[in-house]
């Protein structure tokens, strides 16, 4: 049930508490599903019943402290944290606050996510609550998080090349899982089975589109429409193995391919080739952005960035776009997500995931053809 | 692409409206998935996203307002929101803020989500921000919301019956899916597999157990070790259906069943048999949780309820234990959920998902079998 040696999960901690020691944070306090999987091994679907909170804190030195539901005690205890506290939850009356005042009552100065992307996962009414009782502040801490979550160790690679690598086992069998004429919502049926059959173990992401010459979005749920002669189709997942992502895309079109699509895959094919050729760790996310940008021949999509981290979320810090100064250092794993717009509101996105390393960067998903491929 | 028809939506909007009257709310603002999907429609997986944060406001009077990123502005457009304002994100400097001060500026009073349950999906930093530049205040708005989403339509509960018929015949299939000697994983995998087929759209929460004479917790992601002779297995599926789910559970023992594994079943299916006989709308969570707890004879697990409201996520408000006085009413839907610990460290829950009716309530399931069923 374990998904890495503790080893890892010890060095994890260790890299945040190095930073807590320079920033003079004598706690982090995590309530939100990646940080508490990413610092304790904790993995659980349960996470999608908003009744129960659940809390972490990352003391200056030793293993994490579990501040969580009765009900989560079992799998807690199989993961590397030794000390797990536990109240009978749902009790509305106290939500593991009192629990949390006695965790923090020595701790002057308290990171909490509150920057860019953050959500806070428990009541505000309970926030303010905790504020009140202690006698520490709290700060935000959400780059010391980041810059640790945006080096992959080895281990967590191997992984990521895994659901890549059965996400694109899943794209290569297109031509025997689509037709002309499949209504488009058994076509992301077909395909979510296709995934589980390849040995993805969730499927929490998948989104795509049809239509002539190309699609209009690429958030929506499908409909019953069915598939017709000269669709664009594309189909994007975000399927998991142990809990991490791949985030990939394929485009297929359905019987033939007219000149308005070729042209559009061809320059998305041309700009993503660019980047996997050019981009070296010392880029920043901006430059990169910039290099696809130009590669693309400008443009624009209300996708509103080129690419992104990825890893035990679907999207993760950093965004390849403008104004994102990260500088891109060897095992980052990120995606290379150019899109375009053209024709009559029409889009079209492609999307490959990549690791950072030394010279060239790694591709870790099968790349895409180098021409539409043509679904007959 | 719609859900529901528009009077659905408006009906919604109109029961909040009028509560926000007597309450002089003069705006709510929304930032969590369920909420912004409830009174507005928009349904999408890419909240899986934490990168952009997405806004709805409920004014005094009219239509709900969105402020979201351009990203999601097509498929708002195909929902009932007539007033869509984007902006280009990810865009650190101003996630929306800016648009929603503009949108909030003559509110003096503004409902939140802070009770229990609910989330802040946006930075708090962000959320800091706005409060500091907007005239207004917040105030927790949870009771208000919650009153509203606790009564479903006819059609949500139209769906509601038929995403758990589809669990239901997956359930059915038990017999042909799983066998002495399956990997738990692939019993997982093979699971999901029949649900899709069966018509769930989305397969968000599978999880379950196996062991001798019965399991140790519900809550963690399986493991690959076999089935064996004499193993209960449990398996517990909050599957969608147009983003509306189930949440029921299963009981098998795989060759044989011992005595300790069938004692146990007997008394979780008595008790839900007594429940589904005897609630009546008028009577408290509370009063339910005493029905069933006497009819179980006393036990206790780590689960800390009974059961709890299900639509639009897998658990709701409110929850069947001690010191819940919510009233139920017809119309809410609820699961029935009785567990109790036995043996050494092992566990058994029992689910079934109802429709409180004037009279009987209306059990949304299809029954789960008298006694242990034994797959050999």
């Amino acid at each position: 049930m374990i998904d890495f040696k503790e080893s890892e999960y010890q060095s994890r901690t260790e890299k945040v508490q190095k930073i807590m020691f320079e920033k003079k944070l004598d706690a982090i306090l995590l309530c939100t599903e990646p940080e508490v999987r990413y610092f304790t091994g904790f993995r659980s679907l349960f996470w999608q019943s908003p009744t129960r909170p659940w809390f972490v804190v990352i003391p200056k030195n030793g293993k994490p402290i579990a501040i969580i539901p009765e009900i989560g005690r079992d799998l807690m205890a199989r993961t590397w944290i030794d000390h797990i506290i536990t109240w009978p939850s749902p009790r509305r009356e106290d939500e593991g606050i009192s629990l949390l005042v006695g965790v923090l009552k020595e701790a002057k100065t308290i990171g909490l996510l509150m920057g860019e992307e953050a959500s806070l996962r428990m009541p505000l009414s309970d926030f303010e609550e905790l504020k009140s009782r202690i006698n520490g502040y709290f700060y935000d801490c959400s780059n010391i998080i980041k810059q640790v979550r945006l080096i992959k160790s080895e281990a967590e690679i191997l992984i990521l090349k895994n659901i890549c690598a059965i996400a694109g086992r899943s794209f290569d069998r297109a031509g025997g899982l689509f037709y002309c004429g499949q209504p488009l919502n058994e076509a992301f049926r077909e395909f979510k089975i296709a995934l589980l059959k390849e040995g993805a173990e969730e499927v929490p992401y998948l989104v795509g589109g049809a239509g002539a010459d190309g699609y209009a979005d690429v958030i929506s749920p499908p409909s019953a429409k069915p598939l017709e002669d000269g669709d664009v189709l594309m189909l994007d997942t975000g399927s998991t193995l142990k809990g991490y992502f791949c985030d990939f895309d394929r485009n297929w079109a359905i019987g033939r391919a007219s000149d308005l699509a070729k042209s559009a895959y061809s320059k998305l094919h041309h700009a993503t080739e660019v980047a996997l050729k050019e981009i070296r760790p010392g880029m920043t996310c901006e430059q990169v952005f910039i290099l696809i940008n130009n590669a693309l021949g400008g443009g624009s999509s209300d996708i509103g960035r080129m690419g992104h981290g990825l890893g035990i979320q679907l999207t993760e810090y950093p965004s390849l776009m403008l104004n994102d100064k990260t500088v891109l250092l060897a095992n980052m794993v990120i995606t290379i997500e150019p899109s375009m717009s053209y024709g009559e509101g029409l889009m079209m996105v492609h999307e490959e995931n990549i690791c950072i390393r030394d010279g060239k960067p790694e591709l870790l998903t099968k790349r895409a053809a180098n021409e539409l491929p043509i679904i007959s």
